[in-house]
């Protein structure tokens, strides 16, 4: 979901160009994706979470001897080679696996699948702003749920409110706080509704395995629990649009039938496979990240900084002295780029990604007094 | 969308498995693809209409020289460079063409961006059955607008009923019968909704540019148009997943705002510029395959086969004296894939993909009276 700007599409403004248009597609308001410069030698981009690492050996030895003519012919739409070899690791059954175009595709069938427009979902705030989007793009009520001054939610306050889903972010983003699985598997046990734990970040949580922190372990006990997982960030394969998604067989099968026939391409299938049975691979390069994500933290405290104890690729901060749309703009005009959200609560924040620890010692480089003030 | 065998799930047979499933999914009758056996080593495989030729040698050399570093980024979600190869060549602005993770994905965005529950659209029959199974997965009603004795559809009829939209394959699937243009302008011109035109198929309908004969040539007067292409057949892509759409700004902007963020890969937008880029090495396979078509054509004719008028890269053929699903099991028990279809007005057709000669010598080596009357 795009603004006109991203399209490079300018829109109309009078109301008869849009008159095709139902009444979801009226009432949406785009969903802002960070900024993809064009030219990205130049900077150093810490926006959006990607991984500064290249993907996985394995994947460049299959591409460069990849048998292109392979690639007339329709991918297996049930993905059973990625599916096996995730199951393998996971310990679960094809049946309890789906994989999709992005994260994003499986979010959007989530909606598309299992709520209706007389449904409401829940969604903690601060949290991964697609999750409204879609609900506007499906004609879905959605509502916020508060979380206290230091953007920690309480599992109790998701049973304000009747819904049908709650979508739950873990860790969180853009804050980057881990949730403990004993709570969310005792609100899952509770609750009536599907419980949406996107765990996008959840590599950069730990070290090791990657499984003991994830709700993954909660399946067994769990009929109404949806797992996200993505390959875009810890396996550092965001340009090959690849999710995966772990769900009691009933609720796969139900994407299953709705998702298109053949939703994620022969390539994308092909290099997920790779990178996955190369997990190691990913484990080091995400100790990596854990590592740099610390230091950098250190040093950002140093300079006066706090931070939200963030176990994901990026540190969410905020500076008593400066604010935090002046930081975002002076570091734009020195070549580096991160996020900022024009969002309730967080205007005084910044999501940076770790990066390359010499993008980072760059940053720290000249997140110096003369910045900090704008001398 | 698949069958239960396809995704080598067992749907449950208690009811309460589906406690999540909303209403549409419920009801949901899913569209079943063409077979794709796993070892196609051994099988000749026209079923499901992929492009017997290899992708062009542009392809294979970029997907050789790739630097994967690069796939770790997010793709472009304006798909600017694939949209001005096309745009350049066909004569429209970036504004009018859309990209999409096969046409499959653009069909669906067309229903989630301008048809609502309270909608119906209409579908001439015989027709691609994704168009009616979509309509189910979004609770739009659906009606069939029947074809004459010679599945010809008669534009008049179109006007029978009220409708939101008509869903149009153009060669049509699976007859391959071509309809001419300036029988679609005059009902568009007329008509209150959105045509969507599919051509799938376009570039086998005739020789040369592929523009003369198609749809695109009518978005200068039309507003309520949107033509509808992919990269699966003429350019033997089928794996990559994309598809491409032009209609004036104000629907493809809609569409935008619609669909997820990143919704091509970038190595599924890099794959298809290259080829599309390679324009000519297309129009020469297209030719190929057309004179294939020609030729087969001929030679079923000989063996007493009927055949419609087909432009596209398959027949759609009957026998007065075999039954069509007795020929097609006699065809897979020698190891030939054809397409048999269990629908209302087609149980005496088999679809044909046009394969190489030799693939088709074969087809017809023993398409003898030996397996037509099963001795």
């Amino acid at each position: 979901m795009l603004t006109s700007g991203d399209c490079q599409v300018i829109l109309r403004s009078e109301g008869t160009q849009v008159k095709y248009w139902n009444t979801n597609l009226k009432n949406l308001s785009p969903y802002i994706p960070g900024e993809q410069p064009k030219n990205t030698d130049q900077i150093i981009k810490l926006n959006t979470n990607e991984n500064p690492y290249p993907p996985s050996p394995s994947v460049v030895s299959y591409l460069s001897g990849l048998n292109a003519d392979n690639i007339g012919l329709y991918p297996d739409p049930a993905w059973t080679k990625l599916r096996s070899v995730i199951g393998e690791r996971y310990g679960l059954n094809n049946e309890q696996i789906f994989c999709g175009n992005g994260s994003d595709e499986i979010l959007s069938l989530i909606f598309r699948s299992f709520l209706s427009p007389e449904d409401e979902i829940l969604i903690p705030y601060p949290n991964y702003t697609l999750y409204e989007t879609l609900a506007q793009s499906y004609g879905i009520g959605y509502h916020y749920i508060q979380s206290d001054d230091d953007l920690i939610i309480s599992m109790d306050s998701l049973f304000q409110k009747d819904s049908k889903a709650v979508f739950f972010s873990n860790p969180n983003a853009p804050t980057g706080c881990y949730y403990d699985l004993d709570k969310i598997l005792a609100f899952c046990k509770e609750y009536n509704g599907l419980f949406i734990l996107d765990e996008a970040y959840i590599d950069f949580s730990e070290k090791g395995s990657g499984i003991t922190k994830s709700g993954l372990q909660l399946l067994k006990h769990l009929d109404n629990l949806i797992v996200l997982r993505t390959f875009s960030k810890s396996f550092a394969l965001a340009g090959i649009r690849a999710g995966y998604a772990f769900a009691s067989p009933s609720l796969i099968e139900g994407m299953m039938r709705m998702k298109d026939s053949y939703n994620l391409s022969l390539l994308s299938q092909e290099i997920a496979y790779k990178a996955f049975q190369d997990y190691s691979y990913m484990e080091t390069n995400a100790q990596k990240i854990m590592s740099n994500r610390e230091f950098l933290k250190g040093e950002l405290q140093k300079r006066g900084f706090h931070s939200t104890d963030s176990k994901s690729n990026f540190l969410f901060v905020s500076h008593p002295k400066y604010h935090a749309k002046t930081l975002f703009q002076r570091l734009k005009g020195q070549g580096i780029l991160v996020r900022y959200f024009d969002q309730p609560r967080l205007t005084e924040y910044l999501r940076i990604t770790i990066g390359h620890k010499d993008q980072l010692d760059t940053l720290l480089s000249i997140l110096t007094d003369k910045i900090l003030v704008g001398d």
